[in-house]
């Protein structure tokens, strides 16, 4: 017997189930907003990712060479190919476009909880919107999905930063500041004690007094003291479209669920605008359990013409983690409306009622495999049946079957004629 | 700006719809007869293909080592992942184990109409049950999953043969006779003359008479001939066999679709007892839709106990083409319940509006990019939208709003705080 590749999980019926369910939330919450599902490729070629140089995730990429000779990886993001389907038919593309998808992404990272290499994410954007309200959508399907799934704002809380705060306080000093490294450092920042904080913003280019200056500001998620401190036509307008985010966000019911938090950077590399991560209230879950935000210049750097994006994109693992620790995440258990048990030679009947509750939308099951009456009750209990509907040669015999609710265990009997007949969802209690 | 790789496919929304609205038919079908979901990895160990010589699939793998030295393949077939899950687990699952799953799969195939790299299959099998009720099932399946897209008994058309009325046919000859050259024959007998079929034959080891007779016998379907021609045990067990799968088709009402049609051999090197294939009736899509049939010895082979096993995998490529020529595939458009216009500073009011309409499940777009009443109702038109409520600053200090009819065109007002009041769905009869 050969073995499972590590990182890559197997999800029998019970966890599928729970996770299927998880997954028509957020589907179906994204439908009712309007965004519309695609279906895109699990290859595409790996120059891609490793034309840009330094990206970390060169190293992580399912990268090889296929049959005809092209380099090829197995995707790690979504992002590069949506931005290649908005680019080929940029013109054809009625504005916003807004789109899902569910599907598997690939990364060869070290497996831990909550992080296989196998991850399945459900991506929403919208592009060709550079307003706050678009910003809010995204916010307010994030927060709708979570609480479709049962979450409230007890369990989760959105952080909420914008790209521009940070960068636009660190321009503003009189100090040659590495940026990318300065917001580096900030998005390490909970993960060290404060004086290495400190070093590593002196690192990267600030004076000691700046470096303590800009740590206390950012802590203090002081929107006023920010533009206080620094009026730069660049903070001012970061902080402006931060508000409006967050007040389009009142208008969709969500602000609740955010908080100011500048000390939000997330990696960054193609962020543009607001971003946020989606945290566990309590901290019981400590790592981000997903994370969004705009990038308005990514479809102009893969040829297209200039189009403003926002996005965000759940993964399963980590999402599993906070519904199981906030105690909704659904009971992985098979459920089946009916079990029809067949004694004897009952089959032609058995099919037919079979038949007739499965085309009334029914999760039915009966034997395929011949086994004796105690084989079947047992299995129907295996399955969680609701209800047993028994059909025995005897009764047959007087145009009846049994009909057993199995969390009581009490039955009764029903003409077979009249079963189901007229009724949506028999139970014993027609029959009484 | 990089390209698609060949053989990938990207899906479009409207296209996506399409094939999103054919997959939930055939899933929920599963569903309904108690086939429970599994989500499978993407990859598996390379060995479990390259192992078996001599098979073709080895050519056609995308496989490759990955950056821990694994031989790892994208997978491209379900079968060898799922005897692998039913092993793993063999005691703890209680039988008969019926699964279903939608997913790609990948070979490195000559790319044509219906045949992609990566293409989309849903895999149903029952595992535990050598019983006809089994094969029927699965048969029934198929069916209703056709007939829930539309299709009619005259639309398709499911060959069913059996493997050991072939074998059992050959091994009967006097004579050395290759059976697997021999059935491979068969399978290719439509795409080539009958002087080149009884040529193959005799290369297999019969003899030009046994040849003539063994293709007469075949094409004949006449299941009372074949067991006159060679009533040895393993043809008459098998015509047995085939005949208590088509009555047991027939308790499922499914027996219509079926015409027994013995040189229908697929491929044949795991299967072991009734094999079918779906067939357009009219013969316009040559190739065959799908197929399916028992292979009892495949889990055993893979390390398992014995368990007879019995499955099918309609593919999506081939489904569409069916159902494409049968003017049943879905359409491929937009559907959007309500847009609801914003002119003016009425983000708020609009955005409750969306919300009330959202939680009653509908689908709903509002201006996220700030645009004006044309272009939004240009927007409106381009999704489809069937009812149109308009926000306007002027009606609002009436408190009203307008509710438009796309179709005819037709609009009334409506109380802005009795919209959507109690109502499901409102629509402009409501307000006349």
């Amino acid at each position: 017997m050969y073995d499972r590749i590590k990182g890559f999980r197997d999800f029998y019926p019970e966890e599928m189930g729970a996770r299927r369910e998880a997954i028509d939330t957020l589907e179906t919450t994204a439908r009712r907003y309007g965004f519309r599902e695609i279906g895109t490729p699990s290859l595409e070629r790996a120059e891609i990712w490793t034309d840009k140089s330094g990206d970390d995730i060169v190293e992580e990429l399912y990268a090889f060479e296929d049959q005809g000779g092209r380099h090829v990886t197995m995707v790690p993001e979504l992002t590069p190919t949506v931005a290649r389907l908005v680019v080929a038919k940029q013109q054809a593309l009625s504005k916003p476009i807004k789109w899902f998808s569910t599907r598997p992404f690939w990364r060869y990272e070290q497996v831990q909880q909550g992080r296989q290499r196998e991850f399945y994410q459900t991506n929403v954007d919208i592009f060709g919107s550079s307003e706050p309200e678009a910003d809010a959508e995204i916010l307010a399907w994030a927060a709708d999905a979570l609480t479709g799934l049962g979450l409230t704002g007890e369990h989760f809380d959105f952080r909420v930063s914008h790209r521009d705060i940070l960068g636009g306080l660190l321009e503003s000093y009189d100090a040659d500041v590495d940026v990318r490294d300065a917001i580096r450092a900030v998005d390490k920042s909970d993960k060290v004690d404060r004086a290495e904080y400190l070093d590593r913003l002196v690192d990267a280019g600030l004076s000691d007094g700046q470096a303590a200056e800009f740590a206390d500001l950012i802590a203090s998620n002081d929107l006023d003291a920010v533009v206080e401190y620094a009026d730069t036509e660049g903070v001012t307008g970061a902080v402006d479209n931060l508000q409006a985010v967050l007040e389009a966000a009142e208008d969709f019911g969500v602000r609740e669920y955010c908080t100011v938090s500048l000390d939000t950077a997330r990696g960054l590399d193609y962020y543009t605008g607001v971003v946020f991560e989606c945290f566990d209230s309590t901290g019981e879950v400590s790592r981000s359990i997903f994370g969004g935000g705009r990038y308005d210049d990514l479809i102009e750097s893969y040829g297209g013409q200039p189009t403003p994006a926002v996005g965000v994109a759940p993964g399963y693992a980590t999402l599993s983690l906070l519904c199981q620790r906030a105690g909704v995440w659904p009971e992985e258990a098979l459920a089946t409306d009916y079990y029809v048990l067949q004694v004897g030679d009952t089959h032609p009947t058995a099919a037919r009622i079979a038949r007739d509750l499965r085309e009334r939308g029914h999760v039915v099951e009966s034997d395929v495999a011949g086994r004796s009456f105690g084989a079947q009750m047992n299995y129907a209990d295996s399955i969680n049946a609701e209800t047993v509907v028994i059909v025995g040669e005897q009764d047959l015999a007087n145009d009846e079957v049994t009909v057993k609710d199995m969390a009581s265990g009490d039955q009764v009997t029903a003409p077979v004629e009249d079963f189901p007949g007229d009724r949506d969802r028999p139970t014993i209690g027609d029959f009484e």
